[in-house]
């Protein structure tokens, strides 16, 4: 399907929409004759909320995860804990744990995590910000929930090292094998974490 | 994932790409995610890209097909045969058809096919500008390549209909076992039609 198109607007819109991870040519192709068989309003309402969302769109002052004013929902809510901050690399780990209902903390978005092979170091992440938090003293807890990857580990370890001369806990999310898996097929890694890691039986009942 | 989400311009943005074909709301909130790391440049072009589809394109006035002036780029090709008019449901289905190479007339876009259950009727589709361009007496060939579904049949059988008192030849694309398949697991009508329609065996070299 990468014949020429019998329209510049269409291929245009095709080449744009084909932009989009996960969408090739062949369904760009098709969301723009979707688009076209639909009421013109649809079309106001996509374009604009696409260009909406880009340009006006605000960070959290605090967190720095997206919301609609000065501070998010969770940021200037009284009753999350403001002593226990997560960090998490994106706006969408933000989700994953909300959706969870197990932490009642505040969270620091980082916008990614170290990379070197993506050119991502520690001046590019929201980590200053982190440590100007917890050098206030009203921190009493970081919690690092960054992915289980050598990234997030290596990221994990620079926070740790610029955390060290505040009095602060720092702790990170448990790692083991999850919830459904079967042990015969769990890697070693995660299966050697999780037996040194174990905990008190009774604490296993608390979720 | 049908949490709330922390902001309502990417609440919007979600729903908006949401309501496209194949994108569920996981895939949109990750769509509008990227939006957002992307540089602002893109969210314009992508925007912009839909609003000036849906508001700008144009459809050529001869076969109703897409284009970018009065005619599109086929009906005004000298070399294409303007006395073979082929009949299509979609534009898409123009575009299949000029994939395979194997047609040099013009074509006419019904813009659908009957379906009461749809709630189209002929009056919906563009079969009387169809009639018009038959009546004008240059057509001597129109030959109907709609979906062969029952409501493709009834279509062709109302366009056939229409055309009776005109001096044109009325032809189906041929229905038969697809290029590929193996006979055992063709279904019977199929193959019943296959047989039926048999060809001269040196004409199946043709392709």
């Amino acid at each position: 399907m990468s014949q020429k198109l019998p329209s510049t607007l269409l291929e245009n819109a095709v080449n744009e929409l084909a932009a989009l991870p996960g969408i090739g040519r062949k369904t760009a192709l098709r969301l723009a004759l979707f688009i076209l068989r639909r009421d013109a309003d649809y079309a106001d309402r996509l374009s604009s909320g696409i260009h909406a969302l880009r340009h006006h769109v605000k960070y959290c002052l605090d967190c720095h995860s997206i919301c609609d004013g000065d501070r998010c929902t969770i940021c200037s809510d009284p009753r999350r804990d403001h002593s226990i901050i997560c960090v998490t690399g994106t706006i969408k780990e933000v989700m994953a744990i909300e959706n969870t209902a197990q932490f009642h903390g505040v969270y620091h978005v980082l916008g990614g995590i170290i990379s070197p092979i993506d050119g991502i170091g520690p001046a590019d992440l929201e980590i200053d910000s982190l440590i100007q938090r917890v050098a206030t003293g009203e921190v009493k807890e970081v919690m690092l929930a960054l992915s289980t990857t050598m990234e997030g580990d290596t990221t994990n370890f620079f926070i740790f090292r610029k955390l060290a001369p505040y009095d602060v806990k720092v702790t990170v999310i448990a790692r083991g094998v999850a919830v459904g898996d079967e042990i015969e097929y769990a890697d070693e890694v995660t299966l050697g974490r999780s037996i040194v890691n174990r905990i008190d039986f009774n604490d296993s009942f608390k979720l």
